[in-house]
């Protein structure tokens, strides 16, 4: 739970000192980027791959809280799940364009927290930061990330190219980040009731840390590459599988059948599940913010992937007529509605 | 003025038949746009151009006040001042994104709205919309713009290559959209004063229309393209004259002079700020958001732009040494400060 120990005002800096505050640590790392941030827009040169791009909005109390989000979590978080777009594009994202708006709530030293979590995050995935904007808003912070990745025209992979009998594979497990998410809010309820009492979060370090803190998974990309495998279609799963199952369906033209028993649950997430009295299946397919990699796959590349112990084949792909359905573990025939997140949480 | 006739609320779309909805009117029209919106990220082909990025945010009651600002002109202004930063490198901007977050007091029509202004700047500049996100907004209305252009490598101007002794050209006129600013304010206030009455703006429709629908000034560019000029430095108008001499002397580590008899101040604009009690040198150099471009040239390319109604000389590069300063119309040299548009508010 975040607070600010010293406070200095961001004004003092002005807009152009703060952002020249802010990115003095970051490094130029692609040779296609001819020049990063100082100018009136950065330059990037010719490179012989196609090149994939992808925005997003994350708002305070809408996207995070800051009631248990630190904020350098917040910042890394922002860039994972861009990053994570990228991904499902099959593409390596390089650079990233990063503005914020924020109201005289946030101190330097709150807004440096977040930069010191993007910073984490560029690091990582091996990504620039060569633009943005600051501004003042009018309530809370307000982030929109712009990603840019890089792949082989014959590389790209889109949610359209999924055929009737291919495998549906899932990466990593599901369902963790929105069990996270329980935890969290539940120590919060229990924080606002009394002031005195500690976040016990002892025993919940994987989910919360998919909540707070998720990876793209460029090394799933990676991963793809040198087991020689180009997915039919992708998506990231970051609304619910539920919610990405209907995407691929949707633009492929094809029906999806799951299997429930073979949904890749991690004891912790099935555990706070069942003590939050919650099924644990709903959880990974209508639980967002996972991050994971939901693909396609022709049969025949069945063996590239079977021993993986981070891909998991969940399902396969039917004939449009037959929509979308689970087989559950009892070997009942269930559809599956298209349901965000969003509605979970309603 | 804006009003809502009618509301339709946005929740009943839901996200991705909101975005589905709002984009079925736009066009790929470039080459190497491979793929613009529906997945998880838009995929640019290869060009032989260098690529040029900038990303700007717009916020409600920060950056415009619905009082008097039209939802159609605050979405069309949005894209002339990120186009704008396109131009500043010398480039012709081709996709955008453009994210929007919301919250309940919008209806569907006034989005559709915005996306009517946005459509017409696409339209007019010869953009594509390839990608962008949508969210809720805890308090208004916020958008985030990133714009996208191409330039040949050699043809990329910075605003880091003055060199004392060349020409200081600026585009257009100046001072316009301040004034612009001021009479909409003085209205809102009669109006908030005196509920039934109108607005009135007649004969200032130049200096409203500067401040309300302000253009691009990519006709500069391909003025310069076809007059065979390439500027040393070059920046957009976007916090005002004296700002962005600034920037130029900064990052081109010269100084400047400047006459006060050069600028070019439109009659309305002049008028206006005498009605004001205020100086109009005053306005050309500080009011912000003319959209103009300002530029420099060595002295051999004078000929080029001496008869040009769009181009005036207004002052040259001198060394570093002798910092920004002006000649007034009595001779006197006065020293120019730092100082950019939110300067000039307070």
């Amino acid at each position: 739970m975040f607070e600010n120990k010293e406070k200095t005002e961001i004004n003092k800096l002005g807009e152009f000192g703060l952002i020249k505050h802010l990115t003095k640590d970051f490094t130029i790392k692609h040779t296609e980027t001819a020049y990063g941030i100082g100018d009136d827009a950065a330059v990037i040169a010719t490179n012989p791959k196609q090149q994939v791009i992808s925005t997003d909005l994350f708002i305070e109390n809408i996207h995070f809280d800051l009631m248990y989000s630190p904020l350098m979590h917040i910042g890394y978080k922002c860039i994972s799940a861009s990053v994570s777009d990228i991904c499902a594009m099959n593409a390596i994202a390089n650079q990233v364009l990063v503005s914020i708006a924020l109201s005289s709530k946030y101190s330097l030293e709150a807004v440096e927290e977040l930069y010191r979590g993007i910073k984490a995050s560029c690091d990582k995935y091996n990504l620039e930061l060569i633009g943005g904007d600051t501004s003042s808003s009018v309530t809370g912070l307000m982030i929109s990330i712009t990603v840019i990745g890089y792949a082989d025209e014959k590389k790209i992979v889109k949610r359209s190219g999924a055929k009737p009998g291919d495998l549906l594979v899932a990466s990593g497990d599901l369902g963790g980040a929105y069990m996270g998410l329980q935890m969290l809010e539940r120590e919060k309820q229990v924080f606002l009731d009394q002031k005195d009492m500690q976040p016990d979060l002892e025993g919940k370090e994987y989910i919360v840390g998919r909540q707070l803190r998720p990876e793209a998974r460029t090394d799933i990309i990676e991963l793809l590459d040198e087991i020689g495998i180009i997915p039919t279609a992708m998506i990231d799963i970051s609304d619910g599988l539920s919610s990405e199952i209907f995407h691929l369906c949707d633009h492929s033209k094809i029906g999806m059948r799951v299997y429930e028993d073979k949904l890749p649950i991690d004891q912790q997430t099935y555990d706070t599940a069942l003590e939050f009295n919650l099924a644990p299946t709903t959880c990974a397919m209508n639980g967002g913010e996972d991050y994971e990699l939901l693909f396609t796959l022709p049969q025949a590349d069945y063996d590239k992937v079977k021993n993986s112990i981070e891909l998991t084949v969940i399902g396969y792909c039917t004939e449009p007529h037959l929509g979308l359905e689970m087989i559950t573990k009892s070997g009942n025939v269930v559809s599956l509605e298209a349901q965000g997140w969003e509605n979970f949480k309603g």
